[in-house]
C-alpha cells in the first residue's frame, strides 16, 4: 500500500528515530562519452539545489545510511558508495535553507527543531555510467537530474565544497580499484579508459605512457577484439577488474 | 589557578557542551629510526588502553576538536593532524567499558548517560617524530606512552580498528606532500628517508628507484652534506618541502 504524503514526510522529520547532529551526503559522479556530471535534486517549491543526502538511523551503519539515502532520495540503489570526508565545520550550521525547504512543503518548523541545529555531514561518494542510472526525484524534490560538472546550479549550504572535496578524492584516487566498481559492466577500448582519465582529471595524457602505466596496473581484464568490421587493427576491449577475480 | 579534580571530571562530561554521539579519536605514529609507534593511553585504575579521544563541542569544527582532544589527553600541540576516516558502525555501541572507566575515576552513570549512548567517530591521524614528542597522561589516565606498532596493548572498543585504518592511510599516503609536515624540523640522508618508508610500508625498497622516485617528487629539499669528518663521499641532507616555499 501506498503511504499518504503526510505519513513519508512525518517520518522522515522523526527526531527520534535518527542520530542527532550527523547526516550522510552523497556525490554522484556520472560519466559517459567524455562527459563527467553530478546528480542534484532540487527541492519542490523552491529554488534551492542540493546533494542527495539525509539523516543516520539510531540503528544503522553509516555506509547503510548512505546506501538507504541515496536509494530513497534518487531511486538509485545498488551502487557501490565510498566515504571519503566528514565536513564538520560550525559555518555548516544555517537553518534558513532547511526552514523554508520545509515550509514549502507545508511544514513549520519552531527555532529548536533538530532539522535546525548544527550538523556535521559524512561524504561518500561514487562513479557510475549515467546513461545507465535514471534517477527519480523523491517526495520532497521536484526534480533529480545530472549536471555536467562545469555547470552544476547554485548548491546550498556547503554543497559546492563537498562536491569540490569529492572531485579531488577521485582525482588522487583515479588509479585505485574500487573507483572502477560501478563500471563493471561497461566495456572500454584502451583510449576508452584513457579519455574517462583525461575528464576526471582534466588534463590530457601521453598516449604511451598512459597505456603502459594501465596495462602494468592490474586494474583492467582484457576480454577481446571490439568489433570493427574485420580490420585487424580493432582495438581490444577491456572491463575493470572486479575483486572476486 | 590549578582547577580541582572533580571540576575537570565534572566539565569534561557535561552533555551539554558537547555535539552528542559524536567523536574524534587520533592516531599519532611516532617514527625515529626504522622504529614506528603509535601513541596509547591507559585509563587510571583500569586495564583499558584507548587511542586519545575525545568529544566536539558544539559550538568547535570538527578539527580544531582533534587539535583541543590530543593537547588535553596528551599534552602535545602544534601536530598537523589528518582527518582520514569516519567510524560509524552500530557495533562500535558498547558501553561497558565506557562504564568502567568511569567508575574507576569515581563517577557512577545511569542507564541512559549520553556517554553510553552510540558514538561516532571521526578519526585523525600524523606522524610525528617521537623523540620530539613527549606526551603527558591527562586526569583519565594513569599513562601515555609510545608503542612499538607491533606491540601495542589489547585497544578498547574498535580502536585496533582504527589503528589499522590509519595505518592503511598511511600507507597509501607515504609519497604525499601532508605526510612529512610534522618531520619539518628533521634532517635526513636519503638512506634515512628510505628507512622511513620501508619502515611505514613494512618491505624493502629499491635503493636506486626509490632515490630517483623521491629526488623527482618535490617532496624533499636538499640542504648540504652531513658532516661525516671530511670524506667527499659525504650523502647530502634533506628536509620535508614545506608548503610556503
Amino acid at each position: 500500500m501506498q503511504k499518504s504524503e503526510e505519513i513519508v514526510a512525518e517520518e522522515a522529520l522523526d527526531g527520534s528515530r535518527f542520530m542527532p547532529g550527523l547526516s550522510v551526503d552523497c556525490v554522484i559522479f556520472g560519466y559517459h562519452e567524455r562527459e563527467l556530471k553530478i546528480l542534484v535534486s532540487k527541492f519542490k517549491n523552491t529554488s534551492y539545489y542540493s546533494l542527495p543526502g539525509g539523516f543516520i538511523k539510531r540503528n544503522e551503519d553509516a555506509d547503510e545510511a548512505a546506501h538507504r539515502v541515496l536509494f530513497e532520495r534518487t531511486g538509485l540503489r545498488d551502487i557501490y558508495l565510498n566515504q571519503f570526508y566528514t565536513f564538520g565545520n560550525t559555518h555548516r550550521a544555517n537553518p534558513e535553507p532547511m526552514k523554508s525547504v520545509m515550509l514549502a512543503n507545508g511544514i513549520e518548523f519552531n527555532g529548536n527543531h533538530w532539522m535546525l541545529q548544527r550538523f556535521i555531514s559524512i561524504g561518500y561518494y561514487a562513479l557510475v555510467n549515467y546513461t545507465r542510472a535514471e534517477p527519480k526525484p523523491d517526495f520532497f524534490s521536484e526534480s533529480c537530474l545530472w549536471y555536467d560538472i562545469d555547470d552544476v546550479p547554485k548548491l546550498m549550504q556547503d554543497h559546492r565544497l563537498i562536491v569540490k572535496k569529492a572531485l579531488e578524492t577521485l582525482r588522487n584516487n583515479v588509479n585505485r580499484k574500487f573507483i572502477g566498481v560501478n563500471l563493471l559492466q561497461d566495456q572500454f577500448t584502451m583510449g576508452d579508459i584513457q579519455k574517462l582519465h583525461e575528464t576526471i582529471l582534466g588534463e590530457k595524457l601521453n598516449r604511451t605512457g598512459f597505456h603502459r602505466k594501465m596495462l602494468n596496473s592490474g586494474l583492467l581484464k582484457r576480454i577481446g577484439k571490439k568489433k570493427t568490421g574485420g580490420s585487424h587493427r580493432a582495438p581490444y576491449l577491456y572491463v575493470f577488474h572486479s575483486d572476486e577475480e
